[in-house]
């Protein structure tokens, strides 16, 4: 069998030091499992690049990540670079649109021996993912894509869109990941989470889950609205399972939740469409530490093995889907023996001594 | 001098119960000092009225609300009464538009006694602000104002909205917010919470924040993405005092932040515009608990608190502020000796209880 193609962007700050440690360890748990061998196609893109050449991505970039199998990027966007309206570098706002990468996987877990902010005992079985539409709600109107309407200097207008054939889509897709979560023999209860008490666009959101949700009698739902869910997951995260909702709520609850667990060094990242899938850690480029060694590579790592996992279904070649399973029990091992002691935990381990380590 | 008038709308479920708690709180507290009496106006509205009669408020009850010295508002909204397309009966989203109450300020403090979600000690120091713009943003597009754009069975469309006069109007507000604290002797920093990274809207606001910023050199300012300051709430709120952001934003980022000191039964809220406020408890009806006595009155009585704030400030009679004082010190006190112990935290004192005590 042929070797899987990803197109690797780097991206900036300690993108690319993450993304390099990230494909480092993809390599050697494919080699481990006998995994037929990853092939890379580097892509230049970001606010470094665009502050080069004026283009946030090298020409034929974009085509070129769509022919790959997967992308894998590190992180894109220094504050210093912006566009001339204030916003930052974002061409990965038009992969996710261009390759409709609908599907935005956050998984959150709580590790032993990882920073735990909340005090209720009951935080450290954390292990819930948040499912984040990433094409459009409020993301319609990124201003990668040009769609705000502006009044002089007098008034900003953004459009959030809710198509029902991208909300179909996501949903079906939850509820897909909730039955594979059950196979695995977790809890997987759905939520849906929106605002549909005030918006017509959140009802309509709501009211297509519950279409799909017809479909799906075994699977236990539940909804919340997306401020009370803000709440309980400060207050009561463990009874949660899945939780699905719009682009711009998905960015904001991941991250929350992403911190009740350590913070955006573990917050590994799949966005996934019907044709391919893009893989990065959802955090920042950090450019102050970059290239220091002091980078938290586990988001990284971690959005490899969503990435090997991915592969292996694509491919229909299983052997990708061990080499997760290796990556993803090193992680918990390496955590429970206090192993893993990455700077960012307060630990004494850099980002090559932690991916050595794995 | 003559009594203050207050429009006051208990709404739903438990609004009844602590609307009422609160105003004999807040005329206890007026006797106390010798502040002029209060006079109640009281305006039917809710999902309960317009099941009754198809209107969510009273004939002429938006209009006498304005002519109120101020609007106090129990809560409403009942998830079994929903209007056709989904959404529930909000006509307080009308009140806010109508009155142009653009200030919604949202305090958040830890108690001693009262739950403490986070595990660092240094949280149970936490007294910050979220200032959420209340009038437009995301909420322009609120069912109750029936601007979605609905196509079909296919779509729907909302707008988000930032105008350069109602920004100004809400950053000058937060600079005032923040030396009115330094000069109670707080700390005071004012973060700009925004997603300038990827949205024109936004960047604007943040272009905003910075003109009014030049005005006032003196205070010391920053600056966040939402989606980090969502992580931030929850790894390092201590490092934070007021924050000031988009209304659906602050919707979120207020529960969040008012679920780490013990969730929605100690959260405060009052809605400024120049010509009147709105106080309330941001909690909702809780149908499930109504009239049985086990309700959390703090919040509303907290509101009522900043309620006779605003009415000295704005009548010049400085006794309605000791009355707030006198509030504010009694629930200090109360928990500081434990003899405020709500249900909600696991406490034997239902509403009466706790309102006797205050
Ligand atoms: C950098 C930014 C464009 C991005 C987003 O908002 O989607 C990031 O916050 C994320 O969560 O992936
Ligand atoms: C009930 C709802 C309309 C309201 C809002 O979203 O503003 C509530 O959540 C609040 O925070 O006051």
């Amino acid at each position: 069998t042929s070797a899987a193609r990803i197109a690797l962007i780097k991206g900036d700050g300690i993108g690319i030091d993450v993304a390099e440690a990230a494909m480092q360890v993809a390599v050697a748990a494919c080699q481990h499992v006998d995994a037929p061998a990853l092939e890379f196609d580097e892509i230049l893109a970001g606010a470094d690049y665009f502050r080069d050449t004026g283009q946030d991505i090298e020409p034929g970039g974009e085509e070129r990540a769509g022919q790959a199998d997967a992308i894998f990027l590190g992180a894109i966007g220094l504050p210093a670079v912006r566009h001339p309206d204030g916003t930052e570098i974002s061409p990965h706002l038009r992969l996710r649109d261009r390759y409709a990468l609908y599907a935005g996987i956050r998984p959150v877990r709580a590790y032993p021996n990882a920073p735990q902010r909340l005090a209720d005992p009951r935080a450290a079985g954390l292990d819930l993912i948040i499912l984040r539409e990433s094409t459009e709600g409020l993301f319609y109107s990124a201003a990668a894509h040009g769609r705000a309407i502006v009044v002089g200097d007098e008034e900003v207008r953004e459009t959030l869109r809710i198509t029902r054939k991208t909300t179909e889509k996501l949903h079906r897709f939850a509820f897909k990941l909730a039955e594979k979560r059950r196979k695995a023999g977790k809890r997987a209860r759905l939520t849906c989470v929106d605002k549909a008490n005030v918006f017509t666009s959140m009802a309509f959101f709501r009211k297509i889950f519950d279409e799909i949700a017809a479909d799906h009698p075994d699977t236990e739902i539940g909804y919340n609205y997306v401020d009370a869910q803000a709440l309980d997951l400060v207050r009561r995260p463990w009874e949660f399972d899945i939780l699905v909702m719009e682009n711009m709520f998905g960015d904001i609850l991941s991250d929350l939740a992403g911190g009740l667990v350590g913070g955006m060094g573990m917050a590994a990242c799949a966005e996934i469409g019907d044709e391919t899938g893009l893989f990065q850690p959802a955090h920042g480029s950090a450019p102050d530490i970059m290239g220091q060694d002091k980078a938290n590579p586990l988001a990284a790592i971690l959005s490899a093995a969503l990435m090997l996992d991915y592969l292996a279904e694509k491919t229909g070649n299983a052997a990708y889907g061990q080499a997760a399973q290796v990556i993803d029990s090193v992680i918990d091992a390496g955590f429970a023996a206090n192993q893993l002691r990455p700077m960012e935990f307060g630990g004494d381990m850099g980002t090559r001594a932690v991916t050595a380590t794995v």
